[in-house]
């Protein structure tokens, strides 16, 4: 006989829900949260009784490492409401072991496997309204860890706080999006953090992006940091790129966050017959590629948008449009993607996950 | 007629102070903190009011952005008791001016100069008891800024809070410190954020510091992460090499914290006739330095500790040991700065700044 063994989860409800007052229609990307909250608080060499709480502020001591050095690790992912109420997430294994991954880079605990989906889970059922059915309409969740012990020593902190929040998302459409690649600044090292999903990586790139900004760009490719010669990834997205009828994207290193949405886009490509090329792509190709005109489709790929469409590109003095084209890569495989994570589809690959 | 503008700071008192429970020799360093803190929040666009309240937590947002994307950064300065009570400081314009430059890089707002130095002093003012005279002692300062507008957008905060917070330092030995010549990680892209002290250096730095722990080194010197052939710094220290009687120090670049400390050495060095090269500095030249006997000394320079010679270094498979000098630059460059800092010699370069 199995005896499952249930985690067991203290759990503290909130008095009343915020959720009247948001307008679902006109909702910011990340600055809504649900009624509920998930923390689990490591101290003393191991991770206390997780719980659920109200949505409230987090109280630490000015001299919590997070704010000196920042160790703190994140992840991104989502939950999406079916036709008839199911409630599902997308290879949220593949969160679950990047999140253990990106600690382990930062000299963080690992978190247990048990906790983050029970967590997970009850914390989606208490605040399940407020994943909306229809399409684009999803809950963003976000699981993080941060450094809590209250010391400047610039050592790898004692004690840490396991927290999940989630904001309602609705479908991103920022207009076109033109892209600068990167030819000075950088994203990583070689030997650095980069394939981690560290906080440390993002706020090092507002910068230079700010820059392109003012350039008439809107994201950043960021170029391998010892030469600026091979295409990398953008921010918050691994970058694929068509030249005929073949994709090509760059193979994962220590630099690129290996990203689930990448992985499934691939998956998605071959299993239509696509020529998936993973390997180093050479910004001259691209550019070369740009002006024979065989360059058909850049396009980004990650949780928030799942794809988002490049319409073009600029690398030093040159700029480049991307032809618009009806029959592109992207838009059959953001749908192929969309409808298995909404349950519109077979799932082939046995990527949904069902909350309950 | 010259009317002085005194910046208004709020003060708001602790009801009792905590130094009574404080031991003062064993003091374990950044732990214990003095019994105010300075804040001042920016909203909107500007900087509010500065305030100088009694140390508590600070309370934020689950979403507010440093938590997520380590937009932070840090200044570490220490102040000093004389032997007729006088309180100094140590060249604090160079820690205002990287603070500020340090924002710059991480796209967060510079903050006023009257605000900082007025802050700064009233502040010492107040918790001028837990500078301590005599050798050794000091209040160490660590002033920060923090994002901290509610939201898990990946672009740069709207809002911030710089604080200061202070702790009682002893001199710190921490026994024989030997280091390791990194060959495979690194600390920061050519392009990214190495000149910055931004939060988000310190946190990438412990996992591979933790390898070197476990190999018997205490602290990692890192080398360019191109092509490892050329020494950059240590974790919170730059690096001094003395080859016979020169010493070498790398360049500062954007890869490379351009210490406070590392320019008081160069120009205690050079005062005291000694020829400092600044230049790339192979680690090929200095093994083959120390195999032939010419490397006489390698001393990392910061706030913390001022001076921290080496004893011995790996590279790869290789151990090396330092002689053991009686009459070495380190202490002697040592002495010189802390007799300035203590107000107990001249101070030709103009470097003391007195609190009252
Ligand atoms: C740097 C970076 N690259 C790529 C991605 C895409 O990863 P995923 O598809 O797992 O969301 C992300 C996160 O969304 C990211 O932060
Ligand atoms: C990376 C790094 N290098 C060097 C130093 C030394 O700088 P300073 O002499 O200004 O303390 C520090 C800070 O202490 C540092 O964090």
């Amino acid at each position: 006989m199995k005896t499952e063994e249930v985690t067991p989860i203290k759990i503290k409800k909130a008095d009343s829900s915020k959720i009247e007052k948001v307008d679902f229609d006109h909702l910011t990307f990340g600055s809504v949260f649900t009624d509920h909250m998930f923390v689990c608080d490591y101290v003393n060499g191991s991770w206390g009784t997780p719980e659920i709480i109200p949505y409230q502020p987090l109280v630490l001591d000015p001299s919590a490492r997070v704010f000196h050095y920042a160790q703190a690790v994140f992840e991104g992912m989502k939950a999406y409401r079916d036709d008839k109420d199911g409630i599902w997430l997308f290879r949220p294994d593949e969160n679950f072991n990047r999140i253990n991954k990106s600690s382990v880079r930062m000299a963080m605990p690992e978190f247990p496997e048990d906790y983050f989906f029970e967590g997970l889970k009850t914390l989606l059922k208490l605040d399940e309204k407020w994943i909306r059915k229809g399409e684009g309409n999803s809950l963003y969740i976000r699981p993080f860890v941060i450094a809590t012990e209250p010391s400047v020593m610039a050592s790898p902190s004692g004690q840490y706080k396991f927290v999940i929040i989630c904001s309602p998302a609705q479908s991103y459409y920022g207009g076109e999006v033109r892209v600068k690649i990167a030819d000075h600044y950088s994203r990583s090292a070689s030997g650095g953090i980069g394939a981690a999903k560290a906080a440390a990586n993002y706020g090092a790139q507002f910068y230079p992006t700010n820059l392109a900004n003012k350039e008439g760009y809107q994201q950043v490719i960021w170029t391998d940091s010892n030469t600026h010669e091979y295409l990398e990834e953008a921010g918050t997205m691994n970058v694929f790129f068509r030249i005929g009828d073949k994709l090509l994207t760059a193979p994962t290193s220590d630099r690129i966050l290996d990203g689930v949405t990448r992985k499934s886009v691939i998956a998605v490509a071959e299993a239509n017959g696509i020529t998936v090329e993973v390997r180093p792509v050479k910004v001259e190709e691209i550019v070369a590629a740009a002006k024979s005109g065989t360059l058909k489709e850049i396009f980004g790929s990650g949780t928030a948008a799942v794809i988002n469409p490049v319409a073009g590109f600029g690398y030093k003095e040159d700029k480049f449009e991307l032809p618009k084209s009806s029959d592109s890569y992207a838009s059959m495989i953001k749908k192929a993607i969309i409808d298995i994570q909404y349950n519109r589809a077979e799932d082939p690959f046995g990527w949904r996950y069902e909350v309950r």
